[in-house]
């Protein structure tokens, strides 16, 4: 687990506020986009920050527990949905079509043999993981191995020249996953971090539950993220932290989504908590135990718009308004170039 | 006042509905998307909405209240900045470009001589209102000029094929005006319905207060829309209000942006409830009385990112996600179509 990650700099914050305060409009009156803005100036250590070749990456594994039923929908969702994915089709492909911004899928360790003519990049660890209700969902050699992986894609977009990265993920049962991540990880009784997923009822979701909490009781490992993944992960799951952590080492700005990918980052901030510094975060998934996730990550989401659909398409929907603040700082005239009077009051401010 | 508004049609509801649930992600988990994308069928009459040749509208006029400095600015910044507008250095510029949004200024009345061949729509009713602490800011001929005003510019721009649009406003005292509407339209104590505006410290807001309450007790009118409006109004907000009326009228969609835009809406209301059904509300401003008008029109804001530019910025920053909501209802693939597996429990729900 050799990522070297450096805090981003502050060398250009004082630089980078008086360029955002000298734009034509009220000081702090464009609220988030200004803070935005301010983060990815400092992580590329630039006045005049870029979006370059965005890329929106999802990582697809199924899961062993799916077996037990813990979602509403059959396992053969997974590899369906990475079709249709190919196919244009999904809601995925319809965001990141619409903003321009590249789309990729990883087949982590999909349940299935997809056609290497197939534009999927391989990197399957197994036929989907094994039952964590029965013993650990993989070895640790697949731990690592998928941090690996997920490294190595990121190495490879970042070679292509993009420096801007939203995560999404396909994987029938995965929000079991995340919620023993977050319990372990986070601290927080598994009854709080359960939720409805893809749309259980209250039924379903006790169920769930069961199941879960018979597999959390049955651990005896302790905290450390490897171990937890080792035993509750998704292949996808630690495949991304595996991908945020090499990010975050290339300096490349990070557009967080919801439950999952969140999850993914909790594990990897457990390794390197710098690789926040890194991260926006998209929005609060409606899947209920997000925003404790958020909240001990104190993060803050910019949307809450009642999604819960993963694939990423939490960040692509907010994809647009971290472009609206790239284009503000970087295209609004200050006062002194349109001509227009400023406050003295502002003058003293400042 | 002749506006005829037809309520929005309930013929298509399930048919709409049937659509948005058959696409291949959980039922429900796009969220507000999903409400945007039911409305917008509703208002077009039509499974396959579009948004055509879209524009945001910013209607700019001066007010005499600002001579007694209820503002952070000055009252030149209203005309410099709508040369700015011109140069394409503002922010409403940098988010309309951002999504391909036609943008245009209406001069309601600004106290300032443009050169014709400036791209200002001219509809000036005179340099500026009166200020109406000593008296009506408008006569009632003027207000009604206004509406009838507003209206024209929306029938040219929909005969240029636009069903779409979203509205801005530039005077520098307008909060103001809006807070004053606020606290008589929707009866709310005059202190609930002011705020920072611009950027006033808490001496500022006092004394913004202490004026707007002087003003408020000289006024001996009731709390028809036309007659509030002709106290306080500015004609920025009158023209606004008549523009979406006529809007409504010829069944184009509505995407409201802040404390100013609002305010005109609520006017509208008042003339013709019904204008709201053709309305999507972009975001809750920072400035502190939005919220208190939402509320009071039932209408729940897309985003919360503590913007109070105005100018229309957040209505164009939300603009994208309105865009998502109808690209998902036409382009996403349905289970069907995709052969992906259902739930057995959804065909249950159906």
């Amino acid at each position: 687990m050799d990522f070297k990650i450096s805090s981003i700099s502050t060398a250009l914050d004082h630089k980078l506020w008086n360029k955002i305060n000298s734009k034509t409009k009220p000081i702090g009156s464009l609220g988030i986009l200004e803070k935005i803005a301010f983060q990815i100036g400092k992580i590329q250590e630039n006045l005049t920050p870029e979006i370059k070749n965005p890329n929106v990456i999802v990582f697809a594994g199924d899961h062993g527990i799916a077996d037990d039923g813990v979602s509403f929908y059959p396992k053969s969702v997974s590899y369906e949905m990475l079709y249709n994915y190919m196919q244009g089709g999904a809601a995925i492909n319809v965001f990141s079509r619409q903003h321009g911004v590249n789309f990729k899928v990883v087949d982590a360790g999909i349940d299935h043999d997809f056609d290497p003519s197939l534009n999927i990049i391989n990197k399957k660890i197994a036929y989907g993981t094994k039952n964590y209700r029965l013993g650990p969902a993989m070895t640790k050699e697949q731990c690592l191995q998928g941090f690996k992986s997920g490294a190595e894609v990121i190495e490879t977009i970042q070679k292509e020249g993009c420096n801007f990265l939203a995560f999404g993920e396909k994987g029938i049962g995965n929000t079991s996953s995340a919620a023993l991540i977050l319990s372990l990880l986070a601290d927080i009784n598994l009854e709080e971090c359960v939720g409805r997923g893809t749309g259980l009822n209250n039924d379903g979701v006790k169920s769930k539950f069961d199941l879960l909490n018979e597999a959390l009781h049955k651990y005896n490992g302790g905290k450390d993220p490897i171990e937890v993944l080792t035993q509750f992960g998704g292949f996808e799951i630690v495949m991304i932290s595996g991908a945020m952590l090499k990010a975050a080492e290339l300096k490349m700005t990070m557009l967080i989504d919801g439950f999952i990918i969140t999850s993914a980052l909790l594990a990897a901030s457990k390794i390197n908590p710098k690789v926040l510094e890194y991260c926006l975060f998209a929005h609060k998934s409606n899947e209920q135990a997000h925003i404790k996730m958020l909240n001990y990550l104190n993060a803050t989401p910019i949307l809450d718009i009642g999604m819960r659909l993963g694939e990423g398409t939490g960040a692509m929907v907010c994809y647009p308004i971290i472009k609206s603040a790239i284009q503000f700082i970087n295209e609004m005239a200050s006062f002194q170039e349109a001509g227009v009077s400023e406050s003295e009051e502002i003058e003293t401010i400042r």
